[in-house]
């Protein structure tokens, strides 16, 4: 019990406080899907229907069969009849036979019968009825078939997944304006010490302003976690130990942060591990700043015990709290990876060529996967209106104008989405 | 005005939308500080005093004064008559003489006449009234002078600046249970398609879910600004017409996800531009997803018309949506750098040494500063207990446990603070 006997290093600090905590999901919450940005998924997303749920064009262009086509060419090219145009949103009242082609937009529903559509740019609009085909084209090309984006019962979000704009997206496309989450943690929080008054109270000599309570809320609230404000109490072992027993009921997990002298702290520990059971796992970590750090599980649940010293406390909530905050909401890592904390040049290696046209900017959507020797960006390379592909991307790269492609085994900078 | 003529690079178009764009300040808002995360401060903050406010120890020990140490050592101990404990959060009621010290805590009030502090584990308690002293102190060892965080009248956070956990304490630890804020923006967003109907309407042949209203709206609320919903248009430019010009009068700025078709594109284009004066700026962006987007600013506000299909939609939100908002909310970047953004590995240049201790993992506030040959992380070696060294660094390096420090000029990684 005493501090500083033992100064683990941080990670297998955080190991065993994890490994301590129960494995317990808690009861699932049902919310409007528009307002679910940064919640945590807490059952997979199944598609109830497929994406898309009906042949589609990628283009503008004409609706043909490809066998139509076959050997035409700014040279020789090829004259269908045109059957219609096809209207957004509905089906064409025709279907589509043999030498005879049909206006489409991007987005539009292929027509039966049809297979491929040729792009506008590759076809003259000769005679009223008649189109020249510059190109020829193989079935399937610029179309997108039922299904390519997710097909009915594929897993779609796997549960614990942050929801991110994408997310968002890829549920409202699939008309689930509802989406089960994991329920916000509560988590506690105690300042101690005699010293500390609140911040609207004006200071006597020798008094401070309490800081952590509100850092730690903000953090707390950041990462998805409620925090409940037990305020300040003193540097007395019996109130803590009422307060800290409190919180224990009420909360999902607790954070002390105990008065800056080594009297207190020590108090603080006794306190903890009389909470309930195993106590303290943890009393010193070797870490600058947040030496005296107590991690400790009581009755199934987190208690953190932080230095006073409000830099210190919030260093070291970012290493211990946050964990908590995040194996509490089941959130699940991306290649060991959390998606929300991807910055704009998390570091991978490219797993294959990606060409790219000299003079613009691509930007590609890439999975991140973790192998032995690194992590490795995988571009996913959807057709560009596919929802799902952003939705299975951990992040962007981008391939700035002035070059030509990125090869394999480059290391890329890759970017969060959202 | 017709589309693709000339597609600008990506950066040179969002450049020649914001430099169109009025510079007038919005009205600040004056909000609870604990509720402000992630708002941006719209006034510098100015320090109503000092921090601290008294000058205080920062390990627990004995105050003294340094003259009566000089020479102490573990073999040539002197001693000093004890005068008393420093209570927490109040003045000692006794000042201190020559030959006398006084046991103060961590954080406690040095009484008047100390100018330096002993720590505890470098003196005995041998008698009851008298403290053998092992080691000699400096003039102002082990103790925070007053101001030295900050002093009255600093500016402690330059306006513009994204509120933090840490920004949050800094404001606590002054008394400013307020802060005055930069208003959200309010952005309107209209999606146009007629085969787009809302997530909750089941679908007929042909038809989609809409996705743009929804992933725009996260986007837009998760960097700071208010999604105002116009919900979905019919192809119809006169419909656009009259629903644009309505949100224009609403909002800050206007988003339109235009039917995908190159006609529909067109009308759009030539929609916004009537909207009000200069009306569009760019029309086709060198990039990819994303080249039909449309750039305008009518009668002093943002107007951006996205492609409609969803992927290119995010993806070109990202890159000049986001910027739309952020300049509305006034928000300053740090060293170009956006702290919302900055990510776990944003890589600067280490500007000095940072020894370390081999088996402790140290954490390091830094501040990022431009230079013409990159980025530059400047440590802010503050004593670890004053919350502005947080709030003036953009985020933290990391020194592992097995190493013993980073020489100048190292690449390191800076992660966010919070």
């Amino acid at each position: 019990m005493s501090e500083f006997l033992t100064l683990l290093p941080p990670t297998e600090a955080l190991q065993r406080l994890l490994l301590a905590l129960p494995d317990m999901p808690s009861l699932p919450e049902l919310i409007e899907t528009k307002c679910s940005l940064g919640r945590v998924v807490a059952e997979p997303v199944i598609a109830p229907h497929p994406l898309p749920a009906f042949p589609r064009s990628t283009v503008d262009g004409y609706a043909v069969r490809a066998t139509d086509t076959y050997g035409a060419s700014d040279n020789l090219p090829c004259y269908l009849k045109l059957a219609g145009e096809i209207p957004m949103g509905a089906e064409a009242n025709f279907a589509l036979t043999s030498s005879y082609c049909a206006l489409i937009h991007t987005g539009g529903m292929l027509p039966s019968g049809a297979d491929s559509v040729v792009m506008l740019e590759h076809t003259q609009h000769t005679h009223t009825d008649e189109i020249e085909i510059l190109r020829s084209v193989a079935v399937g090309e610029n179309i997108l078939q039922v299904g390519e984006d997710v097909a009915t019962g594929d897993e779609v979000i796997p549960a614990g997944m942050r929801i991110r704009p994408a997310e968002i997206g890829g549920l409202m496309a699939l008309g689930l304006t509802k989406v089960a989450v994991v329920r916000k943690p509560r988590i506690g929080i105690i300042s101690s010490g005699d010293e500390i008054v609140p911040p609207e109270t004006p200071l006597q000599t020798g008094q401070v302003h309490d800081i952590n309570t509100y850092t730690l809320s903000a953090l707390i609230e950041d990462y998805g976690g409620v925090p409940v404000r037990y305020g300040i109490i003193p540097d007395q072992a019996v109130v803590l130990h009422t307060v800290s027993a409190q919180a224990l009921l009420e909360c999902d997990a607790v954070v002390i942060t105990a008065g800056s002298s080594a009297s207190t702290r020590d108090f603080t520990a006794q306190v903890i591990d009389a909470m309930g059971r195993p106590g303290v796992l943890v009393h010193g970590v070797n870490i600058r700043p947040g030496k005296p750090t107590i991690l400790a599980v009581c009755n199934g649940k987190a208690v953190i015990g932080l230095p006073g010293n409000p830099v210190s406390a919030l260093v070291v909530a970012s290493l211990f709290v946050v964990p908590v905050v995040e194996s509490l909401l089941r959130l699940r890592h991306s290649a060991g990876l959390n998606r929300k904390t991807l910055g704009p040049s998390t570091r991978a290696r490219l797993a294959v060529n990606i060409p790219s046209q000299a003079g613009r900017e691509d930007w590609i959507p890439v999975r991140l996967i973790e192998t032995p020797t690194g992590i490795t960006a995988e571009p996913l390379f959807g057709k560009s209106n596919l929802i799902f592909t952003l939705v299975r991307a951990d992040g962007m790269i981008y391939i700035p104008p002035d070059i030509t492609g990125i090869t394999a085994g480059e290391i890329v900078e890759v970017i969060s989405q959202g």
